[in-house]
């Protein structure tokens, strides 16, 4: 497999072939509708051994319904969602958590890198706070590990944001979309990265790691999930075919494949980024994951997308005609398609 | 293929093989996210064939969603829906179509066999408009074809059905899980029992004829559809490898698929009809596509059930000990299977 | 004062004279916004003695504000309220507990002059629960006391529909806009009704007794209080200038001047149903607060509105043209309105 | 009447004496429930009058609820509506204008004094345009005249930003508040402020100008209003005695009183900011209407308070210990309050 020039995202990846046989595996024979299959079932399951604990899984198509459902069991209508600036929740889901929620509302907090700075955490709260029953009050924390920036939050610094956020009374949503990615990176377990760090609900996502679309809202407090069912059930996310989204996801967590195919991503990014600095570019942010972002001149991002590459222009294009660009790397990525790219930016003289 | 014993309904039925043949054939390399393939670009144009006109399609995951986001596109907050007591986007959808429209009321009616009556939807819209802005105005009609009774609405009870509701300016919605079943008995033209009589939106099902999970609105009217992209999305039912959606739909309707497993289904049903009028059994309600509901004695289920038959409840038992049951079958239920059903049933002692 | 022939509603009488003192006695001066005045603290103390215990008061301008905002605190987006069929939430306030409940479904129930059976509720709570997640569950049931048909629920017979509601863990919901009318004629403690009887929060009605403008949501739990400041901020129910629905609530308390309203209103009912008797006119349902329910022909309505005398029609007009009416005695009316109405109806031909 | 050492909001004041007389003058007899009155009809005309062309008006108890309403019909639940930061609908409603719209996002922009800088607007609706369904589209921009930081807009200013708005099928609200502050200050016609500026809806203010608690929404396009009541009856905003807010209204528009408290508040704003110019205080921002924000050191707040007056923190204290305070006129306030706050503050050392 190979993605060619497409760096586009890696939600553009085909599906792993171990998903497919997977499908064509659970195919077998009626079963019971709604999620009261065994593959449901399994999952459950192996998401409690995954985590070192018992966990609640509830399996979806997309990481907008597992993020909305996810968020809505943990805020009330009138509650205050923060997450960083350029989180998907805020910036790419058209409104799926306020919907789901009825109403909670999402605050953008700045940060370097994607990740959010603990600081106006505790200001924003405490202004809301005292502002009383005017507006929204402080209900949920949202972090993204890895983040939209293709950083990670260090362990100590996922700790550092969500103390005091417990302390306030918050709960605590990960959107994991990419979390495959964060934990192959980090080297820690699942757990530690999530549960042991005190989040409270986590999106689980498969989509993006080769699934055809499968993500999970994976719950580490019963009581949390109880909601759940309902929310899923109103929002049109408790398909009667269930089976075939829990059985991907049972097969990325059999084997490893959820950690083989991010690390297989995360090494096409490093190899990326390792030839960019052999060309004396540097990646605007730290390359952690499997995303680099480049700065590039108009010209240059122009010169690239005519050799037929494929790549998203990362918030607005500056007075100067210099932008930023974002490039993915997925499991499919081969280095040949990696290397195809520096050669083109080698050529295209990515800053005039 | 075969489904044994299990007649609990369509949807625990597996998917159908050229189904899984073209999920595999869709994996092919990278493919534009969110609906930008050529699959998703082909559906529409496969579609407005099939209709005989221009259509906009929408795939989704489930039914749910369908419905929901066709009775948002035509219904104001304050709206009223009108639809069968029995309907499932009143009883099975969890509140889905109220979410999405931001409060729409579903308004019950009664009415035989699945079947709405025209009476009273005249005598509630009177009521609802005289009491003005006190409460809901009434804003679409859903019908289901074929009904949740498993009967079909005749071409010319749906004209009679929507023609007053146009007039009001109500738009017309039409539950189609089992449109295919209602078209395979009809013999009719897809357009002739949904666009040609008045429908503006339809939910075209595909999850209970041989998907793994894939259903579409389909618009008959671009103004109505221009708001649809926005309400999938908030909804969370963008996938982004909807090509895998796309891909099962065209599959569907490639080479006559969907009507083929139809006929396969209704067939079934027809042959469970046939045997239990042999045994002198008669349906509650006439069987015109894939579903028979059977009265039996508590008794009796308890004996089917413990023989391995799989089948709904329908209703509250009465007091009697004698309640209604659903049996249904699939494109994969083979005759065998139904006769095997006949044997248990010809041996059960049905009402005693 | 005097009503005239303006049998219409008891909010179409103006507001009582110690209303409008009481108004003019709260202008003195600045007063702290949004409840934090004296008279909004004062209110909690004066309704906690006259229920018997601490309760929670939050005013409003409407009866539907108080009803959404009550049931929003007892209800999940995806939870059942049930109600009478002619219940006020369901028919007269345009969604307003969907709203503000983020989606609650309104479940109308039957049962003879306005008061729920209990045994359809056990019926519908059994089906909802038995079909679980698909669709919505059992949070609340919502009386209305008086009833919209002009009768009142026996104390016992509040108990009989409470107590297996409670037991099923459901919230309980008095509508308790003519709650003045209901107490003074079953002359009880107000506790004895409402709280006594097992209601967690109440709507306690004044502006159909007197007031300009003015209602309470009450809550006999603490608990369920906590979130009501933030449904009632959010939907724009607490006003900056609370003082002056507060200070109306406080004069309705004074000197019981809630009941002495209510009962003027009753006694002119009572005086009302009292004369047909003599003409032979029975009135639909039994007369127990401030309303009448005639049967009447349409010519008889026409030549009374002819006359000059104003009521409601109240549900469609039958085929022979014989129809329902009803007429509002309140705090306003005097004898001589009554009589003047029943002099026409004796000379209407009522019937013909 | 006086507001002593009150400054902490035109909220606090008592209502005028022509309101409470207009109030006493409309308690005559019966009059018809939910808006079919005389005094409602008559505000149409008036407000028709004072604007110079057809309005459509739609009284309220509050502020919020007006805004809440007209933002409603102009933003579908996915759009997006524009806002200053510091705009009452963001911050102190809890989220009203997202529950009526059923989801639009607020987004807030930044702007001196209270006012929006016309550039971010033009970024900001280009971002979301070109991320399409992936996020809220532009609907609305919501404008406040006068501002929450006591400034007001210049006509031009106005123009300047709803111009390109409406060029993109925008919709323009203003919030309107303390609009009878503006129009005083800017000493031009309602109409110049508003509908001849691009306005489609206002937000009339009359609860901050000497009214008990009522609010128009005031529609200059009959078309948009059409939803209106709708909204603004399943929000629980209409009342019964409708009469009792249209009239407050009415008795604001009649000879002026509305222009006439205005001005008293603007002129004992400008009192204040005249004598702090003597004392050698520069207000934070130009002192435009009746309100007046003021760098204080923590001790000199504590002082003032101290000694009994009232204003409000705006704002999180600087880390010096120095914040900014804000300190409200209203019709009620006289020169005697002023000059007492002024003798105050000269001898409260204000930064130390």
């Amino acid at each position: 497999m190979a993605t060619g020039k497409d760096f586009s995202s890696d939600t553009a990846a085909p599906a792993h072939p171990r998903i497919l046989e997977a499908l064509i595996a659970a195919n077998e024979g009626n079963a019971p509708s709604y999620g009261d299959d065994r593959w449901t079932a399994r999952l459950k399951e192996c998401m409690s051994e995954l985590f070192g604990r018992e966990v609640w899984t509830f399996p979806v198509l997309t990481g907008t319904a597992a993020n909305a459902i996810a968020l809505a069991t943990i805020t009330p209508p009138y509650g205050a969602v923060l997450c960083h600036e350029a989180a998907h929740i805020l910036v790419d889901e058209c409104g799926g958590a306020e919907l789901l929620s009825g109403g909670a509302r999402l605050y953008p907090l700045a940060g370097a890198g994607g990740r959010i700075d603990p600081a106006p955490v505790e200001a924003l709260c405490a202004r809301l706070v005292a502002n009383g029953f005017h507006n929204h009050q402080p209900a949920a924390l949202s972090l993204t590990q890895g983040t939209e920036s293709g950083t990670i939050y260090a362990i100590e610094d996922l700790k550092r944001l969500i103390a005091p956020a417990r302390a306030r009374g918050m709960r605590i949503h990960m959107d994991g979309a990419r979390l495959a990615n964060a934990v192959a990176r980090l080297g820690c377990s699942p757990a530690a990265t999530t549960a042991d760090a005190g989040v409270d609900v986590l999106s689980f996502g498969a989509t993006k790691n080769g699934a055809t679309g499968a993500e999970a809202v994976v719950f580490f407090n019963g009581a949390l999930a109880e909601r759940a069912i309902f929310l899923q059930k109103r929002a049109g996310h408790v398909p009667s075919k269930m089976r075939f989204l829990s059985a991907q996801l049972l097969a990325m967590l059999d084997a490893g494949l959820w950690l083989e195919s991010a690390r297989a991503a995360n090494d096409m990014a490093r190899r990326l980024a390792d030839g960019l600095a052999e060309i004396g570019l540097a990646p605007h942010w730290s390359v952690e994951i499997n995303e680099v972002f480049l700065t590039l001149s108009r010209g240059a991002a122009g010169r690239l997308r005519a050799a037929g590459f494929q790549f998203l222009s990362w918030g607005p294009e500056g007075e100067t005609g210099v932008g930023l660009y974002r490039f993915v790397t997925s499991y499919a990525t081969e280095a040949r398609d990696v290397d195809q790219l520096l050669g083109a930016l080698r050529s295209a003289s990515p800053l005039e």
